[in-house]
């Protein structure tokens, strides 16, 4: 299971200013948790820092951990959006995960945090 | 007639957050009901899960039956829709449908359903 | 001049739901009025339909009828505009008139009808 | 200098609606009034139109009249849009002004004209 | 260090008007602080002039001093962002540094300044 | 199947010169004999006539006929240069079958008949 | 029918050198001669002059004067070498007609002169 | 280690003609021996049947074995074709190794075999 | 008149090697010489040195001083491969002319030229 | 000076195969030795390995070695081919050079040396 506490971080050069950063990995890569084939996708980490942004080497290390782990699209989206959450506390943060084709599909999964939002709602 | 009973589903991972999942399918082909010609599309499937995702493998099913059916633009657009919201229930859901040259024509349908609106206005 | 009682329609399949109807023609030809040489354009028809769906085939024919029609860019998205209301009666209409390279030029001409807002203001 | 005489208009087939003409002219340059070098743009004229519209042949012309002209980027995408304006006074107009490479640079100016507001504001 | 006394400025030649003007760099190079490996980016500087212009050449040399200097992507873009509003006093500002593939990640840094707010907010 | 007898031809109107005609349908669909899953490719015939060329409504129907064949790759381009040459009796002619993506692979099958050579050689 | 009498032709400036002059036409426009429905395509002429350059407005107004005449895709590409070679009387000269998506197909007809290589052969 | 014995063939069509069979894996991905780093790449199977012709799902997996090994660029083109060309005996084979950025870098190895010429030479 | 004076060289740093050098001009600009409009060309000089390599900057020069001289496409580019020629006695050289649209046409002029070859044939 | 002592080789592993590889660098930056304005490059090394492959990493390295080093585009792309001639002894190898927009020009060089052939010619 990949562990979030392969992630680092470093303070925020600009914590008085709400800006955007955006990280793009285009090398990830899982497995289908039912057909064990490979799965490709982009993920994209777009978030307002507030004391911490993410160590790219780190995030990278974290991400190569899924490597052989099956895992469903929809899950994984959501896992790695709440573990970063979890170590940065940023002031937003979007995981927009891209999957290249399989069986004549492509899809994008996107999930969004806001701070001081209950993770949870009823439903 | 492409069966809603092909389609399969799956208990959403996260549903205390309201994220957008969204499936192209690249390989959509139907027919022409009066001059019996294909037709070819892709076909988007953007929505907010409630409490069921729908399983990938059972859509692409689900949309292969369509190959030999002679229905209109307009029709299959919202039939696909009406059939994967009394599945999935959704919080919301939109169907693209982006049909490839046709006489020297592209087309492009998109219907959108809202939970808790009535899908029906008097018109 | 091109007839719009070329244009036929057919009822429209889901009058409860307010869903957006895209056809582009890529092959609209005119000529230019003043020169006699030939323009060529992508014409867009989106629309909100109400009662009626424009049928795609009477619609080719319709753009045809323009081939040797000498006509401004301006003047020929208005009357395809007003034409095509005249006839369907939908919710809204937007004509997007993309016209290739003349004399160093590209030109787009958008115009949109929304119903039951009267299509003159005073001037 | 070019005159903005040279732009000739003809009477608005539309007046009583609000839709948008957008001519984009891929062949401007003039001349860096420092260097001497030419620069190369393109040049978009976006609008709603009044009583008038440019008349195509005249605006080349306008344009062309631009080549060996010195002026900075900022400079003449206000003039042009100053000199529209008073030619056709329409109800809103744009120029997007989009040069091509120069020392490791691409610039847009983009500027905009709404009827009734007036164009100096206190600074 | 690169030194923000190298920027120059012109006197806007428009400052009753807010207009858009947006230079991008493409030949950004600088050095990661750890590894001592080049960093690549475009840098986009997107404003609204209020009584100055930033000079483009004069920009160039300053985004050229940052060659050899060991700076993080965070740091680097709101550094930029402080010295140009700190030469120009614009009536707002962006600075976009969109970083080129480094180990498996393209990113994206975006910061904006407007004018009258207080740069630094309690953190 | 698929009936070579669907193919008409026309009489070709320059036999006195080798030039070369090449159509590519977009719009091919069979079905893979194993899964029984759709496969789509793009097929481009190439050839020079002798003294038939083939009529192009014809080339489509027989295309249509292998909707719900299934077929090997390489088994049908093969087949589609067999019935092509003994329709039409070319100088020369080439099938190029580019397949569309299935389980993460591009397919490309290209078979050539020339004239007089016997198509068997020994293996 | 387009009359070659249209071409009009001055004298090559350089004819001690083989070089290559191609001219493509981006927006030539016929009529199929069954439908009645049009077609578009690229049409380029590479040549390399003897003793006449053809003169490029005129080879305009001859493309023109095809748009409302009804002829196959073969016999138009090679009535068009004829015609050239005719005026020309050219060292070499190609003619590629590259024809827009019409029934799911696109065409390419390629057709070569060479001086002194007699037109007809015995077929 | 990936094991050829996995690779899986069925009998050539066509074994009478020299027919070009081409593969496009996009899924490829292996690991740097030295880092531990992943690797990406498309690997095109490019060949000329003798009597077999590859399954392409044997290649499929043939393919996946390789996620988790440590080989060199140069030394996993050279044995997918060895562990390829025993198995299938073509006429003659290429392998194209077209590897994603890693470090600043694109490569692509290409190696080829052709039946009947000894593998090694002397060296 | 373009002066061939304004042209510069250095020595070949490689004289015993027969390498390629190629330079595209992006912003070539002249005159038609019959209408007076602008036309733009892509132009390329790729040429084996012999002992004089052309300065970038004197070749820029060069092409500027042409931007205001009425040329035809054919003469023009034969007139800077025998500028270029003369000043730098190449082992072979081409010009690659390629002219953006003008009245629906793009046009590409390609002239070579081979040390020790006669320029002039017997025409 | 780039040093060629900085490249590390490690032995071909197939080298009884004449096969090609190729490795794309795309962040080549050196300095113009004239103005002192940064250059930018994609440099390929493709060869024919005799018993010695280059090291991926110490490529890069030697190639950042010319970061603050002022060298004309030719002489760059010679210089390079000698160095890794004399380490790895190739049975042959090109080096292209592809230079980013400078002055409104693009650039490539292209210089090949082949084993057994001396490299100077008497000029």
């Amino acid at each position: 299971m990949a562990d979030p506490k392969i992630l680092e971080s470093f303070p925020n050069p600009a914590p008085g200013r709400d800006y955007v950063i955006e990280h793009t990995h285009h090398e990830f890569t899982s497995v289908c948790p039912i057909t064990g084939h490979p799965d490709f996708a982009d993920i994209t980490v777009r978030y307002i820092a507030d004391r911490k942004c993410v160590e790219l080497k780190s995030l990278k290390l974290y991400f190569h951990a899924y490597r052989n782990e099956g895992i469903f699209f929809e899950a994984v989206t959501n896992r790695i959006l709440d573990d970063l959450v979890a170590v940065l506390k940023p002031r937003s943060m979007s995981i927009i995960a891209s999957w290249k084709a399989r069986g004549g599909f492509t899809s994008v999964i996107t999930a969004t945090h806001t701070k001081g939002r209950s993770r949870r709602r009823r439903s």
